[in-house]
């Protein structure tokens, strides 16, 4: 039997991470730190440095690093991430019965929140499932973290949602395919390739956006949509080829967050 | 100047705090601990006891407890919310500014996340509005905290957004007063005063639901809606009678979250 943690780790501040977080990693006798590509290296050190900072050195030694696959590019979206997934799923599958033969406890570090546009569970769900003929006997185990969305309120000082008002989640495709949803006074949008707020009319719109929240390259833009729209554009480009990768989100509202003049 | 820090706990499990929350907790020269009235002293406990558990002798001299005023309960919600704040505001500023005359750092414990249906960032912004003549020195900092929907998608072991769709977080009175959102595959629902979701076709919906989330009584319930929301709705009245308080909220969605049978 495995059991499997899925730590929630916040984004590049490595005190988001909780005290619930802190045991679970501690508690692994194998401690799975899956890396995408070189571009976004960062992301990988972050997480190495959080486990240097979290373990000692007996611990640091059931830490274990991995390629993933890549997702291939093609047009059929959902098809390509079902391929991806099914292709992750295999190489957790190996690292686990390989390291761990016998069963123990796994933890992987994931990025913001496994609830939250994160794939973990979605994979770890493909492990147990009938498609996968090992048949693995696994326990999955939630720790939840801080998203980037809490990261960007909080850096912000802003609430997600117009008082007693619904706030939708949505991704940067979404947002382009069918523009603002009816039912929100606030948006909040993620995965977003770029500036997919540019196809909204922004006219009365406020944005709050943010980039590599939580790490010391942060960078916050705020104003209303139709004045920094531009500017964010602008310098997300500019940070995306200094930096060679980006990571970004924001929340668009059409009426104040908080009382009285925003600062 | 005052430094106030919004510091979010999550929700009934201590270790849901994060280590910068610990780290802000600790650096105070003031905690104020606001009570509601009797009946959730429950959750007055719960703060105290992470109070207990993180801070030492010293520290815990530096814990304020006050009585908060009641929000009345006249039709006009907004307008009761607005005179609500307003009162809640004069009230932190009585004890900021009696207690820390000369400023300082002054820490309040945010159930859940500051950014998420809470109000102490509407607050904290009356304080330095123009509307208090007073015109306080206050810096305001967040600190994020797990919601209660994280731990609610942590303990089902599910996602909050189906694969690539939007997600829509609402309350229940929107929930009541305009049906299902349009745009998004699942719904959030928290503030519900109970059953809201009666009011949706209950076909091809499923329900995840949690009360009292990470806490020793908490309760979870899931499947079809139409098959578990009458269970809900009775199990839900039981337990407010058997506690004399209910915090719960709930997740609902037209497709899987996950691949595979849902367990």
């Amino acid at each position: 039997m495995i059991h499997l943690s899925l730590i929630g780790i916040g984004t590049g501040n490595p005190d988001h991470i909780t005290l619930a977080g802190v045991r679970a990693l501690r508690e692994a006798e194998l401690i799975l730190l899956p890396r995408k590509g070189e571009a976004r290296s960062d992301l990988v050190d972050l997480r190495r440095l959080l486990c240097r900072q979290l373990l000692d050195e007996t611990a640091l030694t059931r830490v274990v690093e991995f390629d993933l696959p890549r997702r291939d590019g093609r047009d059929d979206y959902l098809g390509a991430v079902d391929d991806w997934h099914a292709a992750i799923a295999e190489t957790w599958h190996e690292q686990m019965t390989q390291r761990l033969p016998e069963g123990g406890r796994v933890a992987m570090l994931i990025w913001g929140d496994p609830s939250l546009y994160d794939s973990s569970l979605r994979i770890a769900a493909r492990l147990k499932g009938p498609e996968q003929d090992s048949g693995m006997a696994l326990e999955v185990e939630v720790v939840p973290g801080i998203t980037s969305l809490q990261v960007l309120t909080a850096e912000h000082r802003i609430p997600l949602n117009v008082l007693a008002e619904p706030v939708q989640i949505t991704t940067g495709r979404r947002l382009r395919e069918r523009g603002w949803p009816g039912d929100a006074a606030s948006v909040a949008v993620m995965l977003d390739a770029g500036g997919a707020f540019q196809t909204l009319a922004p006219e009365g719109l406020h944005i709050w956006w943010g980039a590599y929240l939580g790490m010391d390259k942060q960078c916050l833009i705020d104003g209303p949509l139709a004045e920094v729209g531009p500017a964010i554009v602008e310098r997300r480009a500019a940070l995306r080829e200094r930096h060679g990768w980006i990571m970004d989100v924001y929340l668009l509202a059409r009426t104040p967050l908080l009382p009285g003049p925003i600062e």
